[in-house]
C-alpha cells in the first residue's frame, strides 16, 4: 500500500465496512461490583440467583396464622384467636413461619387483649403473603446481554442475589496532538500559536461514545517522535487517534508513520468536511489520522471513531432523529462529497425551517450554533430553498419548539438577551444569526424567523425602520417593537493615534477602513453618511472588506488590521477602542403581529423590558431605552 | 405541625410547588478547568476572551503576497514574483504578516524557480485569509448560562481564549437506609433479611440526575441513631433521603426524627405507588422519606427527587416523550391516586400496543421490563381495553419497533432466546410476558403480540396446538413454528424424600401440590391427566395455589413450601430437583403469517435455528428440538 491509495473516495458506508472487517476488534470484559455498574454494558445474561423474596414473607402488618383456624368467622360469628398459639403478628416483609399459611391484616381484626384477637372474616390459604419468589425466581433472566444497565436493573440484580456483573471494558482511546504550532490552552499566545483545543474535545467525544480517554503531551511535527508515541498509545490503549494538520505535509506524515509500523487501509473518504481521514492499524490496534480543522474532526469523531468505541462495548448505534423540515436557503453541493451541512433549526409557525449555517471547516461556532445536519448525498449537486428535506437533530425537538429565532442585524444586546432569556428556568432559547437588517427582511418574508432586529435609515426621509417594513413586508401584519436607540460612529484605536476626527478623515488622512457587508444597516448608514458628504466607494480604501458584525469590526480595528470602521459605542467598548460618534439610530425588533402571542415572544417581552436586562445594556454602554417594549 | 398532617392526599402537582415553595434552595458553583466540565452547566454566559482566529492567517497552502503586485496578471500576461521580497510561503493557519493581504494557493502558481514563481490570475485584498475573528469575534456570546456543556461547546470556549468555567456544583445527595431487617448484598442470607438494594439504586439515579450521591451505611430502626445519621448527613449534603420501609410503625420514626430536627411539611402525596412520601426540611437542608417499597421508591424518586437535584444545577425538567397507544387490556385505578401503571409496549402491526405490567409495589422486575408508564390520573376510575391512551416512553421509540413481542406460556427456552436476540448486534429486542398458552391466544386474538408461545393439548384428540388454533383464530391466517418437545413432569424435592413416583401419589401420600395458573397448557395438561385418572380437584391439596412459570413452581417446591408441582424438565434442573416424567408435549410459536415477513420475526427464525441456540437448550436438557423452525 502505500502512495497509491493516497486520498481515495470511499463512500463512507463501504469505508467503515471495508474498515471493520480488515479491523480484529477484541471485545474484552472487567467484572465489576454491580451498584457500580450504572451505564454499562453487560457481556453475558444475567440470571437471578435466588428468588425475591427469598422466603414467603407478609405483604401486609397483621397476623400470620392457619387458614384452616378462619373457617366459619363471619360478622355474626367471630372467632378468637391466641397469639403465639393461634398466630403471631407480623408486619409488612417479615418471613411466613411454615406453620402458617395466610395472613389477616391489621384492620380485619378485633383485639381483645394484649395477647388476643377476634376475626369475623375466614381467610384462604396464601392470602396476603407474598410467595418466594414473587417478584424474581431463582435462575430466571434479569436482563440480557449487550444490554446497557440502568438504576433498575441495579435493583433487580441485587435482589437477585447478583452482586458482581461482567461488564465490557471500556476502550481505552490515544489521542494524540501533533503540531510544532500546537500550544496546550492558558499558554501564553504569540501569533502563529494553534490551541489544541481538538484533543480536549476528542477526550470528551469519548466519553461521551462510552470509552475512556488518554491524552497524550503535543508532539512536534517530527517523524519519529510521533512514530515512537503512535508505538507507546498502541501498547497503552485500544485504540489511537491521531490529529495531524490538514495541510498536504502534514497528513503525509501520520499516514507515512502509520505505514511503516502498520498498515494504512484507507485514506480519505467521500466526504465533506472530513474528507482527509486516514484508517489505518498499528499492532492489532486500530488507528485513525484525524483531520485537523476541527469542524472536519467533529465530524470524522461522530461518524467514525463513535461507531468503533461502539463495537467495543457491543452498543448498537442509536441513529440521530430524523424530522422533515423546509430548506430556507439554497444548499449547493459537490459530487465529490457526501456532505455534511450544519443547521439552524426553528418552528416558525407550524413549520421547521433550517437554516444553513457557515460551512468552513473550522467553524467552530457553527457546531455550537447547530441544531442539526443536513446531509448532502454525494449525488445530489444541490437543494432549492423551499424544498423538504430530512434533518438529523442534534438538540431536542421539544428545546427546538423552544427557541425563539431571530434573523437580522447584529448589536452585542442580542447576546445578552440570549443569555437572559435562557436563565429564567422556563427552558427557552434565543439564537439568532446576524445577517444584517436587509437579511432579516429577507427572513421575514420566507418566514424563516420569529423576529427581525433592524435598523434601516429611510435616505429620503431619514425615519428608521417603518418605511422598509411597509416596502417590503406590506402584505404581512408586522409589528414594531421599540428595542433601542445608539449611537453609531467610528471605532478607532485606543488613544486615537491618528487623530481620527470625522467621515471625511478617512479619505483625506488614506486610512485603512473595514465595512460591513450589504444589506447591513450600518453599511447603508456609512453609505448614506458618503452620499451626503459627496464621497465615492472607491475613494475609500477597505470598502470591499466585509465583516459580520459590529464585534468583527472592532476586532479588526483592534488588531491593526484596519484604521477604523462604523459601529455601535457597545462594541468599541468592548474592545478597548475609541469611539468617534456619528449619529444616533434606532434598532427595533420587527415581528409578525401573530406571534406576539407565542409564549416564547412573550417570555421575550418581559425579558427586555426587565430590570436585569437594563442594568447589563447600562454596562454596554451607548442605548437609550426609553421606549423599549413599545409595540407598535 | 405534626400528626395533623400524617398521610395528607396532596395532588403530586401541588405537593412539589408547596415543597418548593418552603425550600431555601441556594445554587452553588464551582470553577473546573474548561476541559473538565463536559456535562456540566454554566451558571453564568461565555464570552470569548479572545478572537479565533487570533490573527489573519492563510486558509490555503501558497504564498501570501500583496494583491497590488498581481494587477494585470492573465493567462497571457504572467508575472513573476521573489520569494522574500514579493512574497512569503505559508500553509495553511500560518498567520499573515502586515505587508501582506492576500494569498494565492499552491494550484494557482507555475513554479519557476528555487525562489520564484509566476502567476497568471490577479488576486483580490483578503483573498484566501481567515481573518482574525473569522470563527470567534473576542467579547461575543458562546454559550449562554444554564447551558449543559457538550464536547463542541468545549472545543469553541478553548478557543475563545476561556480556560476556566464557572458550574453549576453537583448537588450532594445523602442516602440513608433505615431497617433492621436490612443487610447489604453479598452478606450471608438468613430468612427475615431484605438485601438493601434500594440505596444502591438512589445512587445510580441521583448520578443519572446530575448529583453526587453519598450511600451512608444502614441504619437499625433506632430513633437516636436514626436522628445522628440525619444530623451528620444535613452536614455533608445538600439533600438527605431517608430510606424507610413503608409499615406504619417505622414511617412515623423518620417523620417524628425530622420533626424533631426539623420540620415535616408534606406527609403523603395522592400518588400510587409512592403515596407515603415525606418532604421535610433539616438545618435549611431538604430531608425526604421514601417508601420502603422499591417501585413506590422509583416513582418518588422520578417524580420527585429528580426535579429537586435538577434545581441545584438549573436544569430544566426534560419530560419523558408521550406516544399514543392503545391499551390492551383494562386497568382499573383508584379514584384516591394518580396511579403510575408500568406498560410494556411493542409495535404490532402498524399499532403501539400498551400492556400493563404487574402493579405490585414490590415488583423490581416491573421496572426491569417496562417500556413506559401510563398515567391514571386521580379523577379517573378505569380505562377499557382498546382505548387509545398517552404513554411516557421508558426506552427509545426506534427500540420498541425493534421489539419481538411474545406474549404465552412460559419455557425457560424463552429466557434464553430473548438473551440471544439482544447478543446479535442488529438492535433487536425480545420482550415476554407469561400469562400462560390460552392467555397467548387471547392476546392473538387482540392483536397484542407478535407471537404466542403455546402447548395446548386436545382432550379429545390428544393432539396439541392446532385444534386451539383452528378453534379461537380460525379468522386469522395463524401459521406454527415448531419449537420444541419437552417432558413435563412432578418436579419432587432433591432424593425424592417422599418416594413420589405417580400422580396418583399426590393424593395417596396426601402431598402439599403447588399449581400453574388458569389457561396454563400445564395447568391443563395437569387436569388433563386428573380426568384420565379420575382424581377430583378437591382431592389435591393445593389445587388452589397458583404459579405463573415453571420455575415459580420448582422455587416452590425447591423452598419446602410444596412437595411438588408439575413442570418442565429443564426447570426442575435448574433448581437442583428430582423430577419425574409424566409425558412428552409439544412447545410451538403460534404466529400471524403477515409477520413472518418482518425483520424481526426473520430474525427469530434464524437464531432458533442457530447453533448456538440449540447448545444452551442442551444445557437446560429436557429438548426434543428435531423439527425446531419449522413453520406449518
Amino acid at each position: 500500500m502505500g502512495q497509491n491509495i493516497y486520498l481515495s473516495n470511499y463512500e463512507l458506508k463501504d469505508a467503515i465496512s471495508t474498515y471493520f472487517e480488515k479491523l480484529n476488534i477484541k471485545k474484552e470484559f472487567e467484572e465489576l461490583n454491580t451498584e457500580d455498574c450504572n451505564g454499562r454494558v453487560t457481556c453475558e445474561p444475567i440470571y437471578s440467583l435466588i428468588s425475591s423474596p427469598f422466603y414467603n414473607c407478609s405483604a401486609m402488618d397483621g397476623i400470620a396464622l392457619k387458614a384452616e383456624s378462619t373457617i366459619g368467622a363471619s360478622e355474626k360469628h367471630h372467632i378468637e384467636l391466641k397469639e403465639d398459639k393461634d398466630y403471631i403478628v407480623v408486619d409488612t416483609g417479615d418471613p411466613i413461619p411454615k406453620e402458617y399459611d395466610c395472613v389477616v391484616m391489621v384492620e380485619d381484626l378485633i383485639r381483645t387483649g394484649d395477647k388476643s384477637v377476634k376475626i369475623y372474616k375466614s381467610a384462604v390459604s396464601w392470602q396476603n403473603i407474598r410467595p418466594l419468589g414473587e417478584d424474581i425466581v431463582q435462575n430466571s433472566l434479569i436482563i440480557p446481554s449487550n444490554h446497557k444497565i440502568r438504576p433498575v436493573d441495579i435493583g433487580a440484580m441485587l435482589a437477585g442475589g447478583v452482586n458482581k456483573v461482567k461488564v465490557y471494558k471500556k476502550p481505552v482511546v490515544g489521542i494524540i496532538p501533533t503540531g510544532t504550532e500546537l500550544v496546550d490552552p492558558g499558554s501564553e499566545l504569540k501569533i502563529g500559536d494553534i490551541i489544541d483545543f481538538n484533543s480536549r474535545v476528542f477526550a470528551a467525544q469519548v466519553e461521551d461514545f462510552g470509552g475512556k480517554a488518554k491524552r497524550y503531551p503535543i508532539v512536534k511535527d517530527d517523524y519519529n517522535l510521533i512514530k515512537n508515541t503512535v508505538l507507546t498509545a498502541v501498547e497503552e490503549c485500544d485504540i489511537v487517534l491521531i490529529n495531524a494538520g490538514s495541510s498536504a505535509g502534514r497528513e503525509d506524515f501520520t499516514s507515512e508513520v502509520i505505514n511503516e509500523v502498520g498498515q494504512v487501509f484507507i485514506h480519505g473518504v467521500a466526504i465533506k468536511p472530513g474528507k482527509p481521514v486516514i484508517m489505518g492499524q498499528v499492532q492489532q490496534k486500530p488507528v485513525i489520522g484525524i483531520p485537523g480543522y476541527p469542524v472536519s474532526a467533529y465530524f470524522v469523531m461522530e461518524n467514525i471513531v463513535k461507531n468503533l468505541v461502539e463495537k467495543y462495548i457491543a452498543l448498537g448505534q442509536k441513529p440521530l432523529k430524523v424530522e422533515k423540515a423546509i430548506l430556507s436557503r439554497r444548499v449547493m453541493s459537490s459530487l465529490k462529497y457526501h456532505e455534511f451541512v450544519r443547521m439552524k433549526l426553528g418552528y416558525v409557525g407550524d413549520k421547521l425551517i433550517a437554516t444553513p449555517l457557515s460551512r468552513g471547516a473550522g467553524a467552530t461556532m457553527s457546531l455550537v450554533r447547530a441544531d442539526g445536519i443536513l446531509e448532502v448525498d454525494q449525488s445530489i449537486e444541490g437543494i432549492e430553498a423551499g424544498e423538504k428535506i430530512d434533518v438529523k437533530l442534534l438538540k431536542d425537538k421539544d428545546d427546538i419548539k423552544n427557541t425563539i429565532v431571530c434573523i437580522g442585524s447584529h448589536d452585542p444586546i442580542i447576546d445578552v438577551l440570549a443569555d437572559l432569556i435562557h436563565v429564567r428556568e422556563k427552558g427557552y432559547f434565543l439564537s439568532s444569526a446576524h445577517v444584517g437588517s436587509m437579511g432579516g427582511i429577507m427572513s421575514l418574508i420566507k418566514g424563516e424567523t420569529h423576529l427581525a432586529p433592524i435598523h434601516l435609515l429611510d435616505m429620503e426621509t431619514g425615519e428608521y425602520n417603518i418605511s422598509y417594513i411597509k416596502k417590503y413586508l406590506s402584505n404581512k401584519n408586522i409589528k414594531l417593537i421599540k428595542c433601542v436607540k445608539r449611537i453609531q460612529g467610528l471605532m478607532v484605536q485606543k488613544g486615537n493615534p491618528l487623530g481620527i476626527s470625522s467621515m471625511e478623515d478617512i479619505v483625506k488622512k488614506k486610512l485603512k477602513f473595514v465595512n460591513r457587508q450589504r444589506g447591513a444597516g450600518t453599511r447603508l448608514l456609512f453609505d448614506y453618511n458618503l452620499k451626503k458628504l459627496n464621497i465615492k466607494e472607491e475613494e475609500i480604501q477597505g470598502y470591499e472588506r466585509e465583516e459580520f458584525t459590529h464585534l468583527s469590526v472592532a476586532a479588526a480595528v483592534a488588531s491593526g488590521d484596519a484604521d477604523c470602521g462604523l459601529g455601535v459605542y457597545s462594541a468599541a467598548k468592548l474592545m478597548n477602542l475609541d469611539f468617534i460618534p456619528i449619529c444616533n439610530e434606532e434598532y427595533d425588533l420587527a415581528i409578525p403581529e401573530e406571534y406576539l402571542e407565542l409564549d416564547i415572544i412573550k417570555e421575550l417581552l418581559q425579558v427586555i423590558k426587565s430590570e436585569e436586562f437594563l442594568k447589563e445594556i447600562d454596562k454596554l454602554g451607548g442605548y437609550d431605552y426609553s421606549d423599549i417594549g413599545t409595540v407598535i
